[in-house]
């Protein structure tokens, strides 16, 4: 089910009941699994690996409550060369996974992110829209990324770390805005980031620690509310 | 791959690959993704979208340790107009899902649940049996709602909340009852609810906040234990 | 969808878009699902229930960042009689699921994974490799199960819990070790527990409680960090 519009290139092999829209673009040396879809406009470039299961280029869809409506018009999902994604992955349009990306597992990345070269995304992360992820990060399994959120080069989340952008839940009187990272901070595994903060560069928060103020460049966080090491 | 029994609407589009088994009925405007399965008896009302990889109506099972046997007789999945639903859910029979509900992509949904009116089911959101949630409720990414819990109107849950409603942890010597969630209450991201607890009205749990009593109405609840603000 | 070299079993349902590969073994009286792919040497026991859209005997992939290659060798997944895997779940090669085992809708366990006989994986839980699970434990939905960890028998996990194995977070000078729980401990919903520590029997983590040291035997431990109750 390849439509005819669809461009593969050299060495593709292509799973069973795989569906590839119009005017996808695949490169060389792909391998793509079993049950994907890959929706229309797409492009993939070179030695890129797409487990079973998963959905590329997905629109966005909104219903009566939802804050935000989603963009009308939004740019195809963009893969450079030598990506993996894992099986049973929801990717929307307007993400652009830059080269050498791994995302595991049961992972959404929703539309208008950028993830720079390398960064693995791990297993069930849900990655919302309007963020941006630098290059060499890690994000461990199970971790939530909101909107509107900055994570630069090299920071590293641990497992199921949860993060968010909107200071008064819901009630509509706050530009979201999601917590801003910087370059090689450290998250311990199940800490919560609430809107806004920064992290500062090389900071490390603890393992649960509950993030409520900014944290300075080479700070240690702990604790609920966190506070700053001496 | 269609039941011959099967009754489907005017305008309806059906994805690639996809499964309808006996006695479902579909309503007009519907779409339906590719490699979806839509189990026995699975009732579908108009303007209803369907996207790639969902299960819908599936039955319960169980193993020999599990302490609650699954209800024998279930009944069907009815999902109202105007619902849609993510890629790679998995909703149960015996679910209700009411008129313009939303459900995020890899959620899924246990038997006899009710979603009221426009409420928004946020991706990767896990809500478990014997759970009722009421009208333009919110319940962000990540989310695990537990059994046997009750959120009224206009509830908002912030990413990756927790809650339980087994107080000894499968010993066994404990009613199962999940957190009661009252109109218009707030829970911040990562925040756990104990087994039983009420949330009054309008009262906000603050982010990573553990709750272990009941928070009275229109109060601030933060820390680990949670602590009523003055 | 079957490859010749696979052996099936007497009595095997086996639904529709589902792909078994070269030298798999299917027991009696299995039931498998719609959109199910099953690896290559997979070797299934009788009694088996499989839903649809899962993946069994994945294998490992990495890119260049990870820390830990893949091993190029991997024994096949083996899963013996009466067990039950949910819709929408992956598992890799060199799992061994015994008897009786539980796997909820949505979870995904790595290689190198022993569970043992009628334990409980909930819904959307993430095993990571080199992990042992005992007998008759229950780990419930959406827990987060590190790598090279040990959980020994009638260990309970409520829903949520988050574990780690990497005590400078990815900073390459620790040797990875996850925490060590012993026979009979119950941990509450969306505990986090620390690299390497020991949680000792029939001890008890409150919920929300950040481990961070050894807790002994017939203990409880509650808060962030975790104090032990006198």
């Amino acid at each position: 089910m390849i439509h005819e519009s669809a461009m593969i290139g050299k060495n593709v092999t292509i799973g069973k009941n795989t569906i590839i829209e119009e005017h996808v673009s695949i490169g060389d040396n792909v391998s793509i699994g079993n049950n994907v879809t890959i929706k229309a406009n797409t492009q993939i470039g070179d030695n890129v690996q797409i487990n079973d299961l998963t959905v590329l280029g997905k629109g966005t869809s909104t219903n009566k409550k939802m804050a935000r409506k989603p963009s009308t018009k939004l740019d195809p999902l963009i893969i450079e060369n030598d990506v993996i994604i894992g099986c049973s992955c929801v990717i929307y349009r307007s993400v652009l996974l830059k080269r050498g990306v791994f995302v595991g597992d049961l992972s959404s990345i929703r539309e208008n992110v950028a993830i720079a070269e390398d960064s693995i995304i791990g297993r069930n992360v849900m990655v919302e829209n309007n963020t941006t992820i630098g290059k060499r990060v890690t994000i461990q399994t199970g971790c939530y990324i909101t909107a509107d959120m900055e994570i630069e080069d090299e920071v590293f989340f641990g497992p199921c770390c949860s993060t968010s952008n909107d200071k008064y839940m819901g009630m509509g009187n706050f530009v979201l805005q999601g917590p801003i990272v910087k370059r090689g901070a450290k998250i311990g595994n199940n800490a919560t980031l609430l809107p806004a903060i920064v992290i500062g560069e090389n900071s490390i928060v603890g393992a649960g620690a509950v993030v409520t103020k900014d944290v300075p460049n080479n700070k240690t966080v702990v604790g609920n509310p966190g506070k700053t090491l001496k």
